[in-house]
């Protein structure tokens, strides 16, 4: 073994992911030279503070100098799992400009400047890899460019948010509200300080950027994701999709249409018995529908230290085996279309309204009639009279374009029988 | 695209698969030059006899003679969907001999002779992909060659043929008994004419053999595994397993254990939480523990003409990146450790035991000696009076090897007050 290839990398971050990697690459040491023919070496660590101990990590690897990595030609794999867009968008494409492989985690700077970097990594024929950045340890990416190749990929979804999962199956099974699961989740470490990104979808919508992107061929960014976050979700939304024998989850929805792609985060009625109803707690899953391999699954941890770190290491094996056969850049872009995206308002869904109305004849007749005139058909209607001369109302429409919908919400928000609309959600239909 | 790049191929059978893959290399034709660089043409087509027409398919490309394919120096790619052992095994190992790649959906082959194989691909650069031989268009092999290498795995199993999960969700959810279950699908064309490969397990076996190949690294075989099938199951075990808030599942469960392999399929009941217990009707999944990515779950259509032909053609597709890139051979045989395969008798499990016992006072106890007796240690009981002076019992023991648990069972047969002991099934526990 003394004469086996030792492959030298250096990682940027020494945070949670970057001491999962690190952890990762010394247990794999011993079994890296006959799975890969190779060793990766780690050589340098970027972190801020180089005086802070890190447990487990040698410490004479740490630099704080960015340059020390770049200008060091034995280095040929950088492994970025900082976050956040500077200063790892410029670490990555200089990186890339000086023929170093990169493998990233980073969600944010893929959703937004996926393009530039990649065009770097195959101007430079260099490899640029990033299972980690979707769905922490779920094998994704590589499944949709390599073994779901051959199909013609219609639908991705899935349930791409460890915190909001946690917290809509906290208000599910032990009926909570949606502050108190929020809490909850806070208080044990699965929600941030500032929640924002994951409650609001935006986390989410760089999730679906990416796996659009790979699934159809063309490029979709995070702003061409339109985002529905779930504060706004109730106890009682919940117990009305269960009564109606569904459950709701936020997911990120992406879809090939003939007229453009759809894509956008949402909470969601789905039915108790699809497969991603079943995926709770903070699990992640993602669903995909090929022209070849009808539906496929793929779930487990979406976040961690280990699992992340499972998805990281798992591309630096690939990098050192490209490296080892002399093919790195063998798999880069592959947006070579140019789909258009859908405006929201011309995406079709099924919708689920709860709204307080006047409990006296005639007014499910006066809703119905506002929707009739807007082009949406009801599917669903369920009355209860809440007292105090109040009626609840709940309806789930059939398939309709959004446009129409709002028509038909703008109206009713003025009609003096409606006493309020608390809740608008969408509901899942298999695309056709 | 004049100058894009053509790689022939020659497909090997025509039947379900066969028609599959050729669809999809029709309906990827003008996407390949942009996907892979290069576009896979078939120019030939081996089949029995030449002059059946076969919808939809070129009859130009039949041949009847594998010497006009393996002497064809401009076919670089055999893709074998024949399945058998004789005479693929022949065939491949003589296009490998010759420099060709080789894409296979043959589990049989694999399963018994996928050493001898992948050793011919080792010798001569080729390529050998089989990602179809297990679990159809669900993503495992590559996944768990490469997204997951960076892992210890500790286990993988999973629902791996489709027919039997397909009886069993009807015994479940339909209450019908196994005769009428297998009757349904063969009339459905779930079962074939002899389901005897899918029934007693050993379809799901080989799967299992190929799978804990490339999870542990280590070879294991179509005859290391033991099987068991599920034409014992009755309704009773089903209405009982029910009860204990478990489902019976057909899985093929493989663990790497400090003292070895283990390597079964059985059924089992599993707890009606876990992931695989919602797997139902003809799907397949497959269960993975790793030491980074913890668990994950693969899930989809387990057979099929376009869902096995999309992981054949995906295959397809990564022996044309190779070509491409240059790097043919890239990655071959991953079994490099030589671990040793746990006899049956030494695998540990919790038993499931439904015996018809004379229904008077002690009798309770004295099976429960028995156990005691044996190092069994019993978890749960359930006990019906059946009238006629007999009682039906139901227990759940904890974690045993097979040896002891067998030990016991000798003596109850022996026994005046055992009747009968109709059932005797595995409980799944998770590995520690």
């Amino acid at each position: 073994m003394s004469d086996v290839r030792v492959i030298k990398a250096a990682l940027l971050g020494a945070g949670t992911v970057g001491s999962g990697v690190y952890d990762i690459l010394q247990w794999q040491k011993d079994e890296m030279p006959k799975k890969l023919g190779a060793v990766v070496e780690l050589k340098k660590i970027l972190v801020r503070n180089t005086k802070k101990p890190r447990e487990g990590m040698d410490s004479s690897l740490f630099t704080d100098n960015w340059k020390e990595i770049l200008d060091d030609p034995e280095i040929e794999i950088v492994i970025e799992v900082m976050g956040g867009i500077e200063p790892a968008k410029t670490y990555i494409t200089e990186a890339l400009h000086a023929g170093k492989h990169v493998v990233t985690a980073n969600k944010d700077l893929l959703a937004e400047h996926g393009k530039e970097v990649l065009d770097a990594a195959e101007e430079h024929g260099c490899d640029l890899m990033f299972e980690a950045a979707v769905a922490g340890g779920i094998p994704i990416i590589r499944p949709l460019k390599q073994c779901l190749a051959a199909n013609h990929l219609t639908e991705v979804m899935g349930i791409v948010n460890g915190t909001t999962n946690y917290i809509l199956t906290k208000m599910t099974k032990d009926h909570m509200e949606f502050a108190d699961a929020l809490a909850l989740a806070t208080e044990l470490g699965y929600a941030e300080a500032d929640p924002t990104a994951d409650v609001e979808g935006y986390d989410a919508a760089r999730k679906v950027a990416i796996m659009a992107s790979i699934a159809f061929n063309s490029r979709v960014t995070f702003s061409d994701v339109y985002t529905q976050g779930i504060t706004k979700i109730t106890a009682a939304d919940i117990a009305y999709a269960t009564e109606m024998g569904m459950v709701i989850k936020l997911l990120g929805v992406a879809r090939n249409t003939d007229t453009g792609i759809e894509a956008g985060v949402y909470p969601m009625l789905i039915p108790a018995d699809h497969p991603l109803a079943g995926v709770n707690d903070s699990f992640n899953a993602v669903f995909v529908h090929g022209d070849a391999v009808d539906d496929a699954m793929f779930q487990g941890r979406g976040a961690g230290k280990l699992p992340t770190g499972s998805a990281v290491a798992g591309d630096i094996f690939e990098v050192a085996r490209d490296i080892v056969a002399g093919s790195t850049g063998r798999i880069n872009c592959t947006c070579y279309k140019n789909l258009r995206i859908k405006p929201v308002d011309e995406v079709q869904n099924r919708y689920f309204m709860r709204m307080e109305v006047e409990d006296r004849p005639g007014v499910l007749a006066a809703i119905a009639s506002v929707f009739g005139n807007n082009h949406v058909s009801i599917a669903q209607v369920i009355q209860k009279s809440v007292g105090e001369g109040t009626a609840e109302l709940v309806i789930i429409t059939d398939q309709v374009e959004e446009r129409h919908f709002k028509d038909a919400l703008l109206v009713m928000n003025e009609m003096s029988i409606v006493k309020e609309i608390p809740s608008v959600l969408r509901v899942y239909a298999q695309s056709e």
